[in-house]
């Protein structure tokens, strides 16, 4: 059976580059579809109109993607079962045959604008910027013959038919936005041996409370690669915190943090855990290794005089 | 059959009190066996002689008892099983008829003299004191005539056939000596509910090790009742460390710990649990009671999708 995928369209974006890149890390057929926002691409994967959605989670030069966050810690539940990092890159896209000298007017959502002013600048200093829902419909504007060229994806060139005059026009050459995968809250894929978890953190309003937390972490030897606030929205100046760890909830220290946070009443939504696209996990200290776990629990067990079940 | 409890001896001292204590809890018939010293009495227990040995581990006053505390740390390894307070009180013990007039020498263990000396600078200020090997063969020094009196526990009294001129003369009057019972290594008797468990720390020598290592205690919400360093007799200035805590092995929360500490290769020698007999646990928090390990666990399984096994 097809799958059907949902993500922040239209069709040319860099989420698409980004559900392309982890649809073809799955094995089964998977249509995508694209949703005309965060928010619909998520209402359609809760409502069961669809089997995931891919949305944008956090970008290397602009931080989080807020709509995204808050809809992990107070929408319908959801997990993350698979990332993806795209270079965030603009191409110059115009209909074949276009020269530059020929461009009048580029179209680009305002992030993309931002982003190749610069170059705009000096290669385009006369040209009129005009400003579109996204990167992707400035790319059909061109396609359309509405505009002359657009500040868009690599993705949208192919899309609609347009070839780049330049290429990476951006301010950042090296900016990267991260994607995740979203379905329905299961049981997480298996563990591949480098993966990450993700979760919201609830801390109590009490001297020492964060630090009881982080210690519940990283005192077992798990790795926080990120640990972000939002706020609660219920209180000013209460927040809860996004966290990434390397591992896999199956791994026996993530195992054991996990428990250990809910016994703490401070793990307020587990967010799933899932292969590793970018890097690998630090590696863990000899305490914290899964074969450290084994031979502990074996010797624990041996010192109650407990026999094998 | 009758299990056989070496104490140490001789007949009449604040051991046997403790033995006695220790008995009148067990279940099963035993028979007390007086050794002439700690070590002795750890050696008929190591080769099989008795089933059990009662010594002193520590003093209110004093402190730790260091031979025993060797003794379990160094020694070929034994488990604590048992525990008794005695309080250690002095009484004048002469033989009947005796009078304080009478009395022209007064016999006792070094510690004992050093205990009554104010009593008998006030009430036998012309008394000769006479130092012998324990409190209990000053009193059989006076039961055979070769002394007049004797500053020794309650239980020579009745040991001895003497009786008491004074009572209770010692300088320290609330002065506590805990025994512990101990056995060869096995399965520890089952958690009461209110038990203590008893084990040796070594520490890596490295800037916060020490805290890493206490961390994985009292992080976990147990309650650590008595942290004492002792040389580890390797090198100068390494130190091993013996610890007390609240609880059972059996209970979650010290399962846990004891794990992650054996992970940490900080567990050097586990002492055993054993129910205490001296006041009650410190209430638990509601994070690291059993029930809410069990809920956590439940949660963590349901999580990753698993079924009941």
């Amino acid at each position: 059976m097809t799958a059907h995928w949902a993500y922040l369209g239209p069709e040319g974006t860099f989420t698409e580059q980004a559900a392309r890149d982890l649809l073809s890390r799955d094995a089964g057929p998977a249509e995508l579809v694209p949703c005309a926002g965060v928010s619909a691409a998520l209402t359609a994967l809760r409502e069961g109109r669809v089997d995931a959605a891919i949305v944008p989670l956090e970008n290397s030069v602009e931080g989080s993607v807020p709509l995204t966050h808050d809809e992990l810690i107070h929408g319908e539940p959801l997990v993350i079962v698979g990332e993806a990092f795209v270079p965030v890159t603009f191409d110059l896209l115009v209909r074949p045959g276009t020269e530059l000298s020929q461009v009048r007017t580029v179209g680009s959502h305002p992030h993309g604008h931002a982003q190749v002013r610069d170059w705009l600048a000096t290669g385009l200093p006369h040209a009129e910027i005009v400003t579109t829902l996204s990167t992707a419909e400035a790319a059909a504007e061109v396609a359309a013959g509405r505009l002359d060229a657009a500040a868009a994806a690599p993705v949208a060139g192919a899309r609609y038919g347009l070839v780049a005059l330049a290429r990476d026009i951006g301010l950042e050459r090296d900016a990267v936005t991260r994607f995740v995968a979203l379905q329905r809250p299961g049981p997480p894929p298996p563990p591949t041996g480098n993966d990450r978890s993700s979760f919201v953190l609830s801390v109590e309003n009490r001297p020492g409370a964060l630090l009881d937390v982080l210690t519940e972490i990283t005192g077992r030897g798990v790795n926080m690669v990120r640990l972000e606030s939002r706020p609660t929205r219920y209180r000013m100046g209460e927040y809860v915190f996004l966290v990434d760890v390397d591992s896999h909830l199956a791994v026996p220290s993530v195992r054991e943090m996990v428990a250990a946070l809910i016994r703490r009443s401070a793990l307020l939504r587990w967010l799933g855990s899932y292969p590793r696209a970018l890097g690998t996990n630090v590696p863990v200290p000899d305490f914290a290794s899964s074969a450290s776990y084994e031979a502990a629990a074996q010797q624990v067990s041996d010192l109650l005089g407990e026999y094998p079940a």
